[in-house]
């Protein structure tokens, strides 16, 4: 009988997955399930790769920062470096990629811990990864590196297990004169978007069936002039990941923090509150840029420590993390960046069952011992833990925790270590935990110790 | 009263001139009057230059030569002279066109008694010369010389009053994906065509108001394809340059040598005889190339003999001669080019008149003296001229012509000559004139001498 | 009286250090005393840059690896990469020191608690990074970055009062034409010594006066055809820097690990015993090369407790360390290095008690807990210290160490603990010492401690 | 009897071509006799050839007008197309000679009709076109072209029966620092001279058996310091072109004008009357400049008339001729310097008579023809002829001489026609050559016809 009732919720999903049609409009496509493999996966590798990585000195917006906003460190770059008529599509044939070996790179990102990968193939400048059709000689096929770096790294990303592929697509363009012909034309045109904007997406989809479509540059904008709707219902209706693709809410001005599969809002974003639908920051281990910088220094580099933070704070408010490290125009991931993923590969070894799958709890953060205590839930068969993340040591070994409510079965441990801890009620207003004795060799972890609570009153 | 009469005559014309409106269609595009000034002019200029002046080793085909025809010797300088990864497109920011000064060749064209020049603004590479909106990044504002080679161009000749600006534009492309997709998809799409090539002709008309355009690379397609009758219809009737612009047969290959204003037929097109329709004829004074070859010999180059004969050959049978040189990546003519140039412009000061503004008459060559005597006639009030283009001194100073027919008043004369030559009816079929017998510093010229024969009885 | 002595002692010696003039032989060389600064320094820090950090990808021997040896992926890495034609020389003007920030880069050295910092100068590919008149446009002025590299460091890092200036050259040179000459002249002509090698120490030493000069590639010749011992002679009586300045051992292959200031022997030295005679053991971070590698991956660096038990082997033998980390073309060193040194000037903070100035124990290492622990020693006052260091901690925060001779008065601390730690003896054969019970965050460093042991009875 | 005599002379010559040896001072080197050959000669090719070739906009001292003189439009030129920091040397990577075939250029300069080819060396750059010893990495084997240009064109040439090889080698060089340390010790060094200049000299004569070595460069400095005459006399003595080998003056400038085979005093010498010594006049086809430029324009171009002119003119004087071109960094000797020297070829087929082998005359021009008529003369077995190159046609056919004068059995040739020419004796002072009646088509050549004159009076 069980198995028959299985059978049958699962040929009644089926059903619905297929009949299910959206229409091209907001409130319809604002009706589609988030695919739920994304909100389990909680962090993802963000990857800003492209012409900009040449010059690869201040960011990704070198360009407008040069010839629109001539900001002085930038032109004096280039005045100090470069021929006078140098201009910036001239970049591109130095883009060789020389050391890009996809396959290392999944290798890192599986290691790191994270379960989806967001490559950066077309950003503001115009250049896609990938040999489209609508981009001829702009691409880094035609000119460059002379491979199809989408495909390539889709592939070895395909080929493992537990991770999911997704691209970074920028709608805008700061110099396409399309464009710039339908914004002169005050929007009365989209021969920009029906010529090169959506082409590039069908492409995308099409050719590198990626869960993630992250999309950006719509911030002057309404979703009407890119055709967002009707897109997204193709690619929620027709298209061939239109059960696993999720997507963010950069699908026009009146899109953004609105509409999509999960929210973005703007970048780095930091909520300070649980939010209900799914959002996700995007953040940068280089704090000064999302892009390889040739000057990079180890001050501007988030420590381990500081990255944990920020993914227990993300992830207690409800948040995905997207995690950037820029690989440089030879196609190569820096040791220090490396070096930061494998930590928190190695971190989340031990401490991965308070990030994975979790849920928020209904508070974020401890509000005696703050800032520093993060808090997830999970249920686990009949139980549920609650797992408050520390983001230091506590001075003398002892902890107060304000929001728990015990219970006489409380059990208290921390990941990775065996022996239950100790516990006793503060002053009837607080839980104090003490932290176990443990010579430096056998610690579970260096940064970043979680407590897992069973059977309290409020899990 | 006869200036009423030619008053009255102008309006109509110009009634004629507004009133009329093509349709789009061959047999409307037909009835339009060639302008004038095209067949009056004889002589123009053609430019080859592009990306394909970079490697400067074959022709303008390089690209399709070595990626797709994989002629061994072009591969072979890819092999010794690039990295393995070199991409065409990578050549592109090598283009400089340091030394490009347009007046100097616009100077240099008018000294050559050219009447028009024929810019190569977009070959089959796809490259634009001007700063096209639809060929973002792949054109030579963008990338390389950083200049609007086209309308600098086209400033400089506008700025001289004898000799007007045309363009070359290639509908095909070898390798745009575009196109290729119209291609593979049996041309039931005509994005290409819509995207591409159309609108960069209504730049090229809009912006330069060139008084040629010179279309090519229609080989592969019907006009239907690529929208020729549409588009031609409005270049007659509403473009800026509707009543002087001229336009050549390559605009599908149900067109080439049937319609447009003049006819190419094949490049370097030599009929033998003479032909109704305007027509001309496209060569180039390096034997080998229409682009600039670095490695470039002098037995490569017509001789100034050979190429009066050319021109004499080709106005005789009612063409016109387009003759090529192809600028160097520096942007320069280099000096050979310059010299022959040069030459031809010493020539027709002398013997332009058998030249500019003539017909060819009825026999275009003499059938005694063959080959070497070419005829032309031009009509001098009220009487008529008839010019024997003579291409070599005649051994003993006399020569026999089968074709002209004297009268009593015949006169004969040699252009730069003052006194009239002597002639004699030669056993009753022919005519024999003798060369005046001049030191080598009294001659008019020393290449191909003109005999002007007046009062004929078949003039 | 005191007082007295001393000044009469100071105007010994200084009639001594004036006085003396040392023979152009090894046995007078020799009796030259050590500058005191050299071995109380223990750390210094080792830069390989040149024309093969153009390349970066292999090694310093990237010529000679490609060329003469033809390594099979160093091979394929320029047929890949480079036009057949590229030549090594080629390389050099695209070295372009971008971002080269000498106050930066020293900034980080003090930071680092080295004491003294040689750079490569010129290495066996023969360019120099200064403006040498004996390598006119084979150099880092002439070619390339356009800068004395060498002075603008130098002037850098004498602007720091605790840090001292070296220079790295080596004598031979590949593929130096006049070098091979002379080999080829079975060593009858010094050419090349004459005209290249010898005055451009002379310039090295007149110009910048480093403290240390290190010379290299001296391994196929006698010091007599390098005419070593003349040079040395000159610099230990009469240049600007003969009384500070140190020198290893590399000046022939009679003179490897016998002569010289210091001793050098091999590559990353270990002899695995105390040495009487100074020496040096120079090794890299990156564990595969001397030079940047693009390619570098994290396995490849030496983690922090890699490097801190290195340090400590080699001081307890007597040895100073001399760590490598090889900057890019642009000048940069890599976020991952400036990790390691920072992380080491963070350790040298609490425990550079334990490594300057100190001597070598009678033992280098314990006989009980090893590996492991290394023992340094120190005269405070009339007291002496022991240092053990010990690059683990204890399973159970004990540790036995079996050379320490225990008496009623021995006191055990932590460098950077205040309170002294528990010891005992035990079983009559060693010494049990407690580690302290620290939270995390009390720990006085993360990696490698130090044990400070007073009275001992063999101190 | 006159054959023994004959043989006896031979060996006269022999033994003291083998006995005699030259000291190393101007007295002694001033004896030594003209290798006949080169006076025959009459005519050679200079080739200007280097880094320079790549900027390729002004001169061979380019880097000194960009660097020292500050030339306005050679400091533009570097500012407009270059980034800040690039080098002179940085040039030397561009220099690829791509096309060079010596072969090709063999064959040319043998239709010239030149028969000696002076190739620049080494200019004041002091870039060597040989992989010189003492040139490392400045030098076109390892920088660049990556070949021996010198030595393959030494073969080319040499494959050939009738034209010499030479090269042209500057003592001086702008900026190399050794010799610059020389100047500024006042010339009382010679490092320079004994490590630099004097060895490569060794290597041209040793490797490439030259028999014209052209030294430049010597204007600063005294014969003294160069160490000339040592050099001279080792090479009249001992090199292995001592029998054959012919060089110019600039040894110092002492010497210019004063030692030497030959003389070439300034350039473009034009000494205005006969000169006893050997002299040659350096002159080059782009009249404003020795090395190619890319923006070169006809104008700037000697015509052929032009250039026969200066031949007839320079012979006439006693001197040589030594017509420079400049390659293109490509290697490729352009089109219109090689019509140049195929028309003067051509030229030399028929008048070469009146050139090689030939001697000044007593007058060197003509006293009432002029300017226009120049003389030279040779023996013809008993017979003597007079040459009168005559570089215009006579307006009406006759030309008055005021300098032959004729007897009864004088006979006047034109070189190229049969029939003897008619003369006469004009008022007693003067003799009227009538030059023939040809139609264009007869004439033996179309620039500079000569007149040839046997049993004259003062012949």
């Amino acid at each position: 009988v069980m198995m028959k009732f299985v059978v049958l919720v699962l040929l009644l999903q089926i059903y619905i997955v297929s009949s299910v049609r959206y229409e091209p409009n907001w409130d319809s496509l604002d009706t589609r399930p988030l695919p739920e493999w994304y909100d389990k996966s909680k962090i993802g590798i963000f990857l800003h790769w492209g012409v900009f990585s040449v010059p690869a000195v201040q960011s990704a917006w070198f360009w407008y920062q040069w010839k629109t906003q001539k900001i002085k460190n930038v032109v004096k770059f280039m005045e100090d470096n470069y021929p006078p008529d140098f201009t910036y599509a001239d970049f591109a044939s130095q883009f060789h990629a020389t050391f890009y070996n996809p396959d290392q790179w999944a290798d890192l990102f599986e290691a790191s811990g994270a379960k989806y990968v967001v490559l950066v193939t077309k950003h503001h400048e115009g250049f896609t990864l990938w040999p489209s059709t609508v981009s001829w000689n702009w691409n880094a096929y035609d000119v460059g590196p002379h491979r199809d770096l989408v495909g390539a790294l889709a592939d070895s990303i395909r080929n493992r297990t537990d991770i999911h592929f997704g691209v970074y697509h920028s709608l805008f363009e700061f110099y396409n004169p399309i464009y710039l012909q339908d914004v002169a034309n005050n929007y009365t045109t989209q021969d920009y978007v029906r010529n090169k904007a959506l082409p590039e997406l069908y492409e995308l989809i099409n050719r590198y069936k990626p869960d993630v479509l992250w999309s950006d540059g719509s911030w002057n904008e309404n979703s009407t002039y890119w055709n967002s709707t009707e897109f997204l219902a193709w690619l929620f209706n027709d298209s061939p990941v239109k059960d696993t693709v999720v997507t963010n809410d950069r699908w026009g001005k009146d899109a953004i923090c609105k509409h999509g599969s999960f929210w973005n809002c703007q970048d780095k974003f930091k909520p300070g509150k649980i939010i209900k639908h799914k959002w996700e920051s995007c953040m940068t281990i280089d704090k000064r840029a999302w892009t390889h910088r040739r000057q990079i220094q180890i001050e501007d580099v988030l420590t381990i420590e500081e990255l944990l933070a920020e993914i227990a704070e993300t992830v207690s408010y409800g948040g995905n993390i997207l995690i950037n490290v820029g690989p440089t125009a030879d196609g190569v991931i820096i040791p220090v960046f490396e070096e930061r993923l494998r930590q928190m590969g190695q971190w989340l070894k031990v401490n991965g069952e308070a990030i994975y799958e979790t849920q928020p709890w209904f508070e974020a953060k401890d509000n005696i011992t703050f800032p520093g205590v993060w808090y997830t839930t999970k249920k686990q068969g009949n139980s549920t833990a609650v797992y408050g993340i520390v983001t230091f040591w506590p001075q003398d070994n002892k902890i107060l925790l304000g929001v728990p409510v015990t219970t006489a079965t409380t059990r208290v441990t921390m990941l990775g270590v065996k022996e239950p801890l100790k516990w006793s009620v503060f002053k009837n207003v607080a839980m104090q935990i003490e932290f176990p004795v443990l010579s430096y060799n056998q610690m579970p972890c260096k940064w970043a110790w979680v407590i897992k609570m069973e059977n309290l009153k409020n899990q």
